[in-house]
């Protein structure tokens, strides 16, 4: 199923996803609307995630955390977590055990849902503000690395940071600074700039998820904190259980992109 | 004892209090530096304070979170949270019981320490910023009242916000908004401008907290998210048990005020 660019609204989205209809990435859909990572971990362990995520705001940009057991979130009216993304990976224990569309059987009253920000908002102010992103022009996954840049700890969450890179022409450098440190909660700035080797990355040709994209000779690489940065510390951390949105498919959210701006 | 502005170090203030030579409040005290309240709760209170500062940021900005039992926060090396503020307030089951100046006798290991951005931060980039803060002038407490707006709840914790009012002149208030938004981390921005009812105040004579201060025919009553809060906060919701500072008597940290600008 092909799906237009701001053809359908968010609420529109979660329902294709509800009835099974839509098991694709979100990427470009409902255009100007914020999306989603999405993880859930047991009540037992959402203090330790909680303050990893307080610790860690970068990578961790927390939108909005739901009491244990609730699955429909302020941000998205009439929403429910457990069918209205187009996939989902379950862990146990670290390992990614199933992909699947639906989480209903998985479901406990002791669970704990939290959302945080995605890089879709910040790369449509870039499109916007006439910064190219070249895997959005070549319809590729984003590059994404494992560093060496240690996450705070917080309780039995630990683990190093992912990043994801975009070349950006040496004149964007700047303006693409200051378009994204506008979004604090959806990663903000760049946490690097053209230097791979001093994150540990070896070879921007291989990046460790998503797709390879080149840099230019004109360009430099950017490297913003990840999303996918939870996924990879619940991996080192041995999570006994936590359920996340499959990789690019994330909750469409009835909130603006405009309104990720600093309170 | 009279201290003189900037002659001591974070540091040195906090052994002061360590040893009971300073019991007053730390208003003005090395200057540049990021002070902070404070609020300790049993760990089984932890996960829903947690949370509702995730979801009232503007009164409750995380400055940082520290393990159960842990009282040596890293905003602060060496520090030890039972003894290095000027005073201390137990609340047991919503009501304030005591007032002291060492917490060490109520110490155990199940308990949470929170920190909290406070505005002296921002008061001092206002008056480097030129605007004058009458309150200061006049030597006396920040006016702070009730509102009716009410926070978002989390889990038990529930209860309005509390705002400080200060008195800046017409001419002054878009530069004020300007200076303190660049603060995020200690309150941000003002809440509201220029319409005490707007937020349920009758008369701004008559503080809850605090001190009354004039507004004069050129001035407009700016009012700010508030750090007492969350005191008023375990009040309303009969929280079993928490410690907070003193009014006035802060944690002084070893972070510098630019360090609270957005990461």
């Amino acid at each position: 199923m092909t799906l237009q660019r701001t053809s359908l609204g968010p609420a529109e989205i979660r329902k294709l996803c509800r009835t099974g209809a839509l098991r694709g990435p979100t990427a470009g859909l409902a255009d100007g609307y914020v999306q989603t990572n999405l993880m859930i971990v047991p009540q037992s362990f959402a203090f330790d995630f909680l303050l990893f995520c307080q610790r860690n705001p970068r990578p961790c940009p927390l939108l909005e955390v739901l009491e244990a057991g609730n699955f429909t979130p302020r941000c998205a009216p009439g929403a429910d977590l457990r069918t209205d993304l187009p996939g989902y990976c379950i862990y146990e224990h670290g390992v990614r055990t199933q992909e699947l569309g639906d989480i209903s059987s998985f479901w406990q009253d002791n669970l704990v849902s939290f959302l945080l920000g995605c890089s879709f908002s910040f790369e449509s102010a870039l499109v916007l503000g006439g910064i190219p992103l070249r895997h959005i022009d070549q319809k590729l996954n984003v590059a994404m690395y494992k560093t060496n840049l240690a996450c705070y700890p917080a309780g039995r969450m630990r683990g190093n940071m992912v990043v994801s890179m975009r070349p950006i022409k040496a004149g964007d450098v700047a303006r693409a600074v200051e378009i994204t440190a506008r979004f604090p909660q959806v990663h903000g700035a760049p946490l690097h700039i053209g230097y791979p080797a001093g994150l540990g990355i070896e070879d921007l040709a291989k990046p460790d998820f998503g797709d390879p994209v080149r840099v230019l000779e004109d360009e430099l690489p950017l490297f913003w904190a990840c999303g996918v940065t939870p996924q990879y510390v619940a991996e080192i951390s041995r999570l006994p259980f936590c359920i996340t949105q499959s990789a690019g498919k994330m909750l469409v959210t009835d909130l603006k992109n405009e309104s990720t701006l600093p309170a």
